[in-house]
């Protein structure tokens, strides 16, 4: 690959159609296909590169494995007037997401509030984007999910619980939705993997060594390391209710009998669990004079005074929907180390790397 | 006071009976002032003074005021199969907030899930405690609140959003009920507090100064100073989010509209929101089978390989409910500071402190 591709701006139609051409040259449906094209690539105009089209490899190759299965579909196993619990079919995870918000939204309109459950699911991407499939709807949503472990407790010396995401996504009126996807560790694995791949130093709060104690070596990482939570016990306290309301509660596979969705044996599904709750802002009232109430408080957080040395604030998501404006407008700008995981995967399903240029 | 009063154990008991007697003295029913008392003396038995019985002088003082209203029960205003939106009457926060974890947990019954919204509230003291409610119930608990801005957002010179709390209780078999309530801000409010009557210092990332950058000076907070969010910008979204979930969606005062309950005008409601959520777990299969899961996952990371240096791993909760048991036994340790202003609230009802010891 010539050095001057890896600053080209690509398309958001491009690398949708190169997704989903990759992902039914391994035996995915269209309909699949593009549900898993559009969230990689919303993630990445948002600017998350590590949530993006970046984790197509790993699909592809479990996919090629058959521990994602292509011809299983998700299924409400059972249900209630607020609730559903969703058997993934070890389909992609994407695909599990995608129809479990829309259960969920679904029992939000009758209801007001809706949880969907999933178990048998896989690796789902960014959690924002399934918040953000009810903000769409002018819902509120949120999601979560677990996985395998890679974040330590307070005192514990090695990983006991996953990075669990957690995510919102708020509609608005005339203001963007508002939205946060965080990790309960003190970063996302995928950080430490970019710099891994980069070869660029991390500081000393991110990750314990094999002792349990701090340490900055980050290729201990995943295997001899594991993360540090979110604000100490806050975030291990919070990664803990993901896990209850992804796992215990849906009965998907937790801690440590969950695969990790890149590194173990294809041939087998990962048994993810994840969690999607929608609220029905319109049930509860005339929906403008909620969207007037969040954009008013938007416009206040804005225009408070600054810190010096500062010169604006953002709120949660604003600085991914400017991201997402300029890769409307100038195509999306993937780093160099996505570009060179698409090319190895490219080459090993026998496309070429021009189908994205 | 001698000074041996300020070690002396209080019996539960007897602390419930004082907080009963001085609510009643200012006009609160038999009941109410039961809720309330309950609320804040099992915070104490968990080790958590800064929001237990200490909250009860700026209570009463609100009660002489005017400003929390004992004539107003909350009333369900509106609702759905799923949801309630709650008028709290100007009532005390508590018995608001019991009013509505109630019904968030009657909706639950029959829709596996349940969103009660509360707005016209006041302080409502541990969040915790209301999650917990959720989880006698064997069912899964969340419970948040707004509050008068004290936390700035990155970038902002002051204070935008509330320390806005955010509590889970999950409910488990054999192990105690995994809990957890924190601030959305670096540290709760109530912590300056106490270091302020105490005389001790504070660390530099607490709080920022008139510049909004971080200081130790912390005779600013809060009308000088305000909080660092939690984690940073994760805090701050989070922040967000609870007020959408107790403000923007219940109708409640939201941000600076909010009065502080200790220092404003006591004359006047001080218009709180906030969101209690239920989750049926035996709507969506065995109860015995989530028990046992959790009893698992409880064992699991509590046998977990220890980080050099740490003897243990606690569960979330864990602390609590061992000072919990400590405080049965031997009744509860109130801190110098707490029993300087129970004190002084008592001699201004005409009660005397010898009624708690």
């Amino acid at each position: 690959m010539p050095a001057s591709q890896t600053n080209k701006k690509i398309s958001p139609q491009s690398l949708t159609n190169f997704c989903i051409n990759a992902l039914k040259k391994v035996g995915v449906s269209d309909a699949d296909a593009r549900v898993t094209a559009d969230a990689l690539v919303m993630t990445d105009m948002w600017g998350v590169y590590t949530h993006g089209v970046k984790l197509l490899p790993g699909y592809v190759k479990r996919l090629r494995g058959g521990g994602i299965r292509v011809d299983s579909p998700p299924t409400a196993a059972w249900a209630g007037p607020g609730w559903v619990l969703i058997d993934g079919g070890s389909s992609l995870g994407q695909v599990a997401s995608k129809f479990a918000m829309s259960k969920a939204i679904e029992k939000a309109r009758t209801a007001g509030i809706g949880y969907a459950g999933v178990f048998n699911s896989c690796h789902f991407g960014a959690a924002g984007y399934w918040a953000w499939l009810a903000a769409k709807e002018k819902m509120i949503g949120l999601s979560m999910a677990n996985d395998v472990p890679t974040v330590v407790a307070p005192g514990s010396r090695n990983a006991v619980l996953g990075s669990n995401p957690l995510a919102f996504a708020i509609p608005a009126g005339a203001s963007d939705p508002v939205m946060l996807d965080i990790s309960t560790g003190a970063v996302a694995g995928g950080k430490i993997y970019a710099a891994q791949k980069l070869g660029k130093p991390i500081p000393d709060n991110w990750i314990v060594g094999p002792s349990g104690l701090p340490t900055t070596d980050l290729h201990l990482f995943p295997d001899k390391a594991a993360l540090l939570p979110m604000a100490g016990h806050k975030g291990y306290g919070l990664a803990f209710l993901i896990e209850v309301l992804s796992g215990a509660l849906t009965g998907a596979a937790m801690t440590w009998a969950v695969r990790a969705w890149m590194k173990s044996d294809p041939s087998l599904p990962t048994e993810h669990g994840a969690a999607f709750l929608a609220i029905n802002v319109s049930a509860m009232g005339p929906y403008q004079t909620f969207a007037d109430r969040i954009d008013s408080l938007v416009r206040e957080i804005r225009e408070a005074p600054k810190a010096e040395g500062s010169d604006r604030i953002y709120l949660p998501g604003e600085m991914e929907w400017e991201k997402y404006r300029v890769s409307q407008k100038d195509g999306i700008a993937l780093p160099e180390d996505v570009i060179m995981v698409l090319k190895e995967m490219a080459e090993g399903v026998g496309m070429e790397m021009r189908e994205i240029g």
